[in-house]
């Protein structure tokens, strides 16, 4: 299959090689020669701009820095009819509904994707591309864009759903759990115990972390909160605790604090005697909370 | 080997029954007699008081239901001389330390014990618990006490040192953790796609988190900050963007914003071009962060 590729930093660079490596005949293009080498030298084709490259093949995906320079590059290539155009870009639901907007109106299929991944892990079981948008162009592309990234998947029709989940995935949760661990460490470290402690309970807990994402899921699904567990009053007066021995030594325990708020919420709900995932009840405003 | 349990709740019957399933021999008692007749049936002898079953071993661990409850028990039993208290109650540093220098006025050597576990885990290589207070004592029943849970460790002489990490990993990290996995759910049922979407990501999110919590404690070690990968003017920048997404959807998204305001105190610091890991620089009060 043919395909270009706009776009050959770090991450455009590794999504060119595995193409190249899974027999695609790739034609790359960047602004700059400097990363062009060693494409050319594994055997793509280097255009001399983006016009050329879009024109030489049936689906293009951009690996820019954002939307809009995604958006300037393309506005060069003149009409889309009948491509099907990728930007992997990082950007929020709303940037991925304009471009799509754009790219159609150029005449062009537009799949959006979001990469879950640093550039060394493409090509390797452990990473995932979400993609949304065109469903007719996942299922025309899906096994070329497969290898690139194993646990890929079509998320949704509507273009802003694969930066919603990544929003939600690398951002809501997983930024802010990182976070959560340093404000745990900055703790012990306060506490006067040595760090390289937390470092044989990390298998235990991002382990148990996992089963119980898995339980939430389910019970968010089910709708049903109540539990033959620890209840969210019980997690509350402990989170109390935690935070009340986080402040006597000096941390501003800015993410517990947040936390303890969530959970007090859903207590102050009636949601005391559920189950811990009943808090998912309480994280929106109050005119987002009405039943729709 | 002799050991006495007080307290056969659902975690003490657990522990109980691991120890006789390697071969202990046990004695138990509880306030109510109720739960008592399935460890009877399993070769446990049944104590009448807690002074009888203190005095049956030279082992004692408590499994009540917090540290104040342990004492009251405890103050039943007389002398303690000679023997070794292991109390695996949930609490504060605070609370262990306050509870050891009591037991040890008594006579007794004591080892703190903090459960990362649930009792369906206790005897299976998935769990943990951390001890901490007399090494003597530790060396002496490491046999007798890994068994019960195989990554069990000593994490230091301070008797509130378990229940540190205990706070640091199931508190500021763990439950801080599952509360950004809940605002991450409801971010995307406001976007109006399904939190089903969330579920084939959970295994690599989780597997990243593992793997840069390492490199978390790798860094905090060796105090270099620096970095080739994202700096954390860009986290911030994305953090920021994450943010705005969901309020934009009516999220409160406070620990989104708890933890941006952790990053962009980080850049404002003069951070802003080292890795993520320098935000544990910034997260003690004004008060605290004189180096000592």
């Amino acid at each position: 299959m043919d395909v270009s590729l706009l776009g050959t930093g770090l991450m455009g660079s590794a999504l060119a090689h595995a193409l190249i490596r899974n027999g695609a005949r790739v034609t790359v293009w960047n602004r700059t020669s400097a990363k062009l080498a060693p494409l050319a030298a594994a055997g793509a084709a280097v255009a001399v701009s983006p016009r050329s490259a879009v024109d030489a093949s049936p689906v293009t995906i951009v690996s820019l820095l954002d939307y809009d320079v995604a958006q300037a590059v393309l506005e060069e290539c003149g009409s889309l009819t009948g491509k099907i155009i990728i930007n992997t870009a990082t950007g929020s639901p709303d940037e991925a509904a304009s471009f799509a907007e754009w790219v159609e109106g150029r005449g062009a299929r537009y799949l959006d994707g979001a990469i879950a991944a640093y550039p060394e892990d493409i090509g390797t079981e452990t990473s995932a591309i979400n993609y949304s948008g065109s469903q007719e162009a996942w299922e025309a592309l899906s096994h070329l864009l497969l290898p690139l990234a194993a646990q890929s998947r079509f998320v949704g029709t509507r273009p802003g759903a694969a930066n919603v989940i990544d929003a939600a995935m690398a951002g809501a949760f997983f930024n802010v759990a990182l976070g959560a661990f340093h404000e745990a460490a900055s703790y012990v470290k306060a506490e006067g115990v040595a760090v390289s402690e937390m470092r044989h309970c990390l298998h235990l807990w991002t382990g148990k972390l996992l089963e119980l994402l898995q339980e939430a899921i389910d019970t968010f699904e089910s709708g049903d909160y109540t539990t033959d567990q620890a209840t969210l009053d019980i997690y509350t007066a402990a989170a109390q605790s935690w935070h009340q021995s986080m402040l006597r030594v000096g941390q501003r325990a800015s993410l517990m604090a947040a936390n303890l708020e969530n959970l007090e919420r859903a207590c102050a709900a009636g949601f005391g005697d559920m189950g811990i995932f009943a808090q998912i009840e309480v994280l929106s405003t109050p005119s987002e909370t009405t039943p729709s």
